[in-house]
């Protein structure tokens, strides 16, 4: 067992629209706390590696690995960015694991980043869009809204799925961020708010949506020997897992499943030698209120087409049997593209080790982080467990 | 020895000005190639990683994992980008090995691959200038040609390095593409017009720097194991290192020296247990001529302000005792920015099977790739060597 990964420290900047900060600023500010966090010295850090989907079409910076080197006085470590579109933290976290197993690295500083806020919405959206098919899909027209909800639509038709149901993991995720003091919205908001917010693609609407935001988060990973030098509580990664699918949406065999997360989710599960009843705590990727109600059933939490009744029975509150999303998810934490994989990351690490107050599932021993790109076409997961 | 990691296949597209092709169609290309030429089969891969910079501005494509494994029919595999600047492509061939040394996959293909003809040139060099500090050097209208200008002056004062010596590397880059049929320019240019040829920036002219291209190339890379069933002649990656410096030319101590690979190249040097004329072959970054003046003496090759008097007694032609960019380097070869240090594997991985026909070096045993980014903020060494 010598041979396990671990998070030893986390940290991240508040997620919102950041308009006085720039990206190396809330990067340095997560990266900062993630080793004040570990108690590892800077000078034991020996690689970094941040994930970040568009920060050169975004702030017309690439070259993150250096910059986060350079603006952290981490010396002249090896530095790299890596991109799976919205999956991109989630690829970081795998990158730093590999790295790591694999002997080259012992102690690794993951970033995930994203500065949003700085181009106007409609580059915004053109900006997201690279995470789909462009030729096939944005060229045309086709935002991510309307692909997803097309997605959306079809699981109504085919298993019943209500607009109250869509509408009901917004209340649940907001709910969660109330407790989360770096969510971007840390409000409730009631079910009738929520579906009468403004049209996007029907059936979603601004509020089933995840927003633009700014953020950053970081974590300290290492070897388990080193780890044990710094803490008694390390958090172990017990497995990593990646899978694709087609990258447009068209493709498929089926547009109410996401089968790279079921491949990815259903090899974790092995590789840690868990059932998913051994999960006691999921973050899962709601860019969309219909993909956190797709997740729940691909990943095994319930059967094909039962997502929108699970909401209906509260079975994925904190305090229900599977919780999803207690750090409010992308909805209500906020979605700063590279920077979504790592903050799940934070979010399963603060439960396992039991300090997020108003959001923590009681005796939470083991969490699981799915991270999805563009439509799908990527799915990163993660069972992160305490000994 | 049996955690070795070697390249078993490699492929490339044409480097040029492709107008008649997309992103997705060179990368299948180089990557059919790649899989041709090991013999693997297409369902043995079983991970994927691509080399890119910024395909989100030159094409509106992000998501080059997922597009790969689906325009190449690879099913549902593991797959992602990672950047690094111009050693992107390093970076990808880095993040394969660690992956298969980690144990988590076993037979990889590896992309590096960049489409830039596609916009004009304004906003090709602004597409550019993410790999510097764009808030402390690009906003302010440093170009790369700028940069490279300080550098190349400064060099000139210290150590008397003359316009003739940075025009023979053209002349040496250009006469060994004349036998690369995958180079874009397939012709040695004479001293004269390279010397004649456009001012950039001063002293760095047109003929100086490596050009806008088009290019995709590709690696299949495994474990030693399986290495040993497809071919008898696999060729071993005996060290992979990687150093940072700060990303601003103007925060080093030295701009005539590029510290990150003084290190990574002294770290791969140790790793691999050979000195520097213990290597037969070199692929160094020339984005500019004055790059590959400053690695010849930063490796280790000559002394530091030799690499100037080096060019003029032929140390590094073919036939000359360090052959360095046989392949027509990214002056000649062409440089696709993500393709680039991937494309520097192939060459090697060429080299070291004797298949280079006319800028073939007698019985190559081991050669080194040393690829940058930016002015020097990230230096990827590999040295590749065969039993």
């Amino acid at each position: 067992m010598g041979n396990r990964v671990a998070v030893v420290g986390v940290g991240m900047s508040n997620f919102g629209e950041l308009w006085e900060k720039n990206l190396r600023e809330i990067t340095l500010e997560a990266g900062m706390m993630a080793i004040f966090d570990s108690q590892v010295s800077g000078s034991d850090i020996d690689a970094l590696v941040v994930g970040n989907q568009s920060a050169g079409r975004f702030t017309g910076q690439e070259h993150l690995g250096a910059l986060a080197a350079d603006v952290g006085g981490l010396g002249n470590l090896p530095a790299y960015s890596v991109e799976a579109a919205c999956a991109s933290g989630g690829a970081a976290v795998r990158q730093a694991y590999m790295s790591i197993k694999s002997g080259e690295h012992d102690t690794m500083l993951v970033f995930g980043c994203e500065k949003m806020s700085d181009v106007n919405q409609s580059e915004a959206m053109n900006t997201i869009s690279v995470a789909a098919d462009w030729e096939w899909e944005g060229m045309f027209g086709a935002t991510f809204p309307a692909l997803y909800a097309f997605m959306a639509r079809r699981h109504m038709l085919d298993y019943g799925t209500t607009e109250e149901q869509l509408s009901k993991v917004t209340v649940k995720n907001h709910a969660n961020a109330a407790h989360n003091p770096f969510a971007q919205f840390q409000r409730p908001v009631p079910l009738k708010v929520v579906m009468r917010s403004g049209m996007l693609a029907d059936p979603i609407r601004v509020l089933h949506s995840s927003p633009i935001t700014d953020g950053a988060a970081a974590l300290v990973m290492c070897s388990e020997e080193t780890a044990k030098k710094y803490t008694d509580t390390p958090i172990f990664i017990e497995a990593s897992t990646q899978a694709s699918d087609t990258l447009a949406l068209h493709d498929r065999e089926s547009i109410t499943e996401m089968k790279a997360a079921k491949i990815s989710s259903r090899q974790a599960l092995d590789r840690a030698k868990v059932e998913i009843k051994d999960i006691d705590v999921f973050e899962l990727h709601d860019s969309f209120t219909i993909s956190e109600i797709m997740l729940t059933e691909d990943i095994g939490i319930v059967e094909k087409g039962q997502g929108g009744p699970a909401l209906d029975e509260g079975l994925t509150e904190i305090g229900g049997k599977f919780p999803v999303n207690t750090s409010g998810g992308l909805k209500a934490r906020g979605h700063p593209i590279g920077a979504t994989g790592v903050a799940q990351i934070v979010e399963l690490t603060l439960q396992l080790r039991g300090e997020c107050n108003g959001r923590q599932v009681d005796g939470a021993q083991r969490g699981m982080a799915v991270n999805t790109g563009g439509t799908g076409a990527t799915s990163i997961v993660h069972i992160l467990g305490r000994d």
